[in-house]
């Protein structure tokens, strides 16, 4: 005679069943089930993330999993999609409290609410190595009109969401190697603002469009290659935060890092010149600040950048690699 | 100036843009776009797999890659739905070498061949633990014909696909711990047969269905709970393959083993008497051996295992569980 729930079961229902969709069909199914929206296309994205690699071990829980929820979110908002729904995995260690899945769910709930999604499904697993996070995000956009990288055209200005370089900055202050005394750049760090609600005005705005994750000019020079052509931007023009201001202020060095650091989760858009009133209308709808630093040029796809004394400005790297 | 593609760019764009689907958008975007398909519901599910916990740290990439897109496969067995596509995050150490990517490539493009889906989209990223992998799959299925797990009824007999414990049994051999004269039972611990072809079948013929994933006496109690009842099995019915029937007469005590250990990934039906000849028939049509096993009975959702002696039979445990 058998049948009781194991240990993993009852973790699963008690920390993530609040958070199910109707179609995930209370997570006691070998799949959720659901009926796509009637005439919208649907918009898939998955991102990993790993203790040690894209959060720091000792993070807390709830900032851990609603840093892995945005991080997709970001990747639907630049393609202009509308949040639907999740799955997530969930690998960690067998010796994991129950309070690390409790800050973790009340994390994903949080942000349930704000952005207006469901957990579909998972997986929960053990894992001899640090914490390993998993998640498929589903969204829907109108037929055709997904934000795409591959269609910028030259005179097209280069805009930036947000400001920029606080997540570099914010790792470096997460790590006590950059003063931070308000927890400003940590806080940038940790909780990044996916800007799902501007991406969704965007279409028939922006000619390209993806979000900034692994390095400013690393990214841009996707949008260049996308559309086989290349960037001009002056450094002087990136919008930095009061306190990322402050910081380069003290050691200049660190410009360079807020312009190829990653976790920026900004926006990152090729906009004509006849649609920029309409790019200013729908990010002051918004409440999120835009700003042109630079434009797409004729020629190579290869992004220049213009330092603040006017020269060409070299960096060591264009941004964030896992394998080099 | 910068613009040069890192690493891991190369590396994806060399090894899985050729698996990729048209809604993937050759990899480049944030996210795959894609139409649902007109008049299907949508089904979802996500799995992980890490080295060391569900496949062995030495396996061979394309076994590991195929075994990863199978048990996935085998939740859409279960659902009866029909495979379109799938999502995959693959966190693997700094120094993984090329030809283990290009080996794990290989076996997501014979499987993708063999199961007819492609890969949507995904992340790569380094990890300082073990590999850890995870999938997310999609496929569709006719509105309100998803197979579920809640619907067995008193009386219904239940059935399995195939033969089991020969992934238990597996384990034990490609750890050397078990004689597999001609390597049969490691292949079916490395290569699972998920019942796709069936699964699409089994509309209006299984009232409940799961694929046995955690071993059969665990999963047994899912439909229990389900469906609010109790069911009872007789080992002896068990189907064991020759390989495994020669280990457990030349030890007994695996017997338990086949009955409670993971990795079957076959299908774990209830049918009702009436509707057995269209279980057969369905079952030949798609070259897969069906065997009743026991029944579901009335009363409270327990399983009961009667040993070949004719007593009930003492499992230590239901089956596999990742935090014990």
């Amino acid at each position: 005679m058998a049948g009781s729930i194991p240990p993993e079961f009852s973790l699963i229902y008690k920390h993530f069943l609040p958070l199910a969709g109707a179609g995930a069909l209370a997570l006691g199914d070998d799949a959720a089930v659901f009926a796509p929206p009637v005439g919208r296309e649907l918009v898939v994205a998955a991102d990993a993330m790993v203790a040690g690699v894209h959060f720091l071990p000792d993070d807390p829980p709830d900032l851990v999993a609603r840093k892995l929820l945005r991080t997709n979110l970001s990747d639907l908002a630049a393609m202009g999609a509308t949040p639907l729904g999740y799955l997530l995995t969930v690998s960690v260690p067998r010796d994991t409290p129950e309070a690390w899945f409790a800050g973790f769910a009340a994390g994903l709930a949080a942000d349930q609410a704000e952005f207006g999604l469901q957990v579909l499904g998972g997986d929960t697993t053990s894992t001899p190595g640090p914490v390993s996070l998993s998640l498929t995000i589903l969204g829907t956009v109108s037929p055709g009109m997904a934000l795409r990288r591959n269609g910028a055209r030259p005179g097209d200005g280069v805009w930036v969401t947000g400001t920029i370089g606080d997540g570099a900055l914010g790792l470096l202050a997460a790590t006590g190697r950059l003063d931070d005394p308000d927890g400003f750049l940590a806080g940038r760090y940790r909780l990044p603002q996916p800007r799902v609600a501007l991406g969704q005005r965007l279409a028939g705005i922006a000619t390209a469009a993806m979000d900034i994750s692994d390095g400013l000019v690393q990214d841009l020079g996707h949008l260049c290659r996308g559309g086989g052509l290349g960037a001009g931007i002056e450094a002087s023009l990136v919008p930095l935060s009061s306190q990322a201001a402050a910081a380069v202020a003290a050691d200049p060095a660190l410009r360079a890092r807020c312009l190829t650091g990653g976790d920026d989760y900004e926006l990152l858009l090729a906009v004509p010149e006849s649609r920029e009133a309409a790019l200013r209308a729908a990010a002051v709808a918004c409440g999120v600040a835009v700003t042109r630093i630079g434009r797409f040029v004729s020629g190579a796809p290869q992004v220049s950048v213009r330092g603040p004394d006017g020269a060409p400005m070299a960096l060591a790297a264009g941004g964030w690699s896992h394998f080099a």
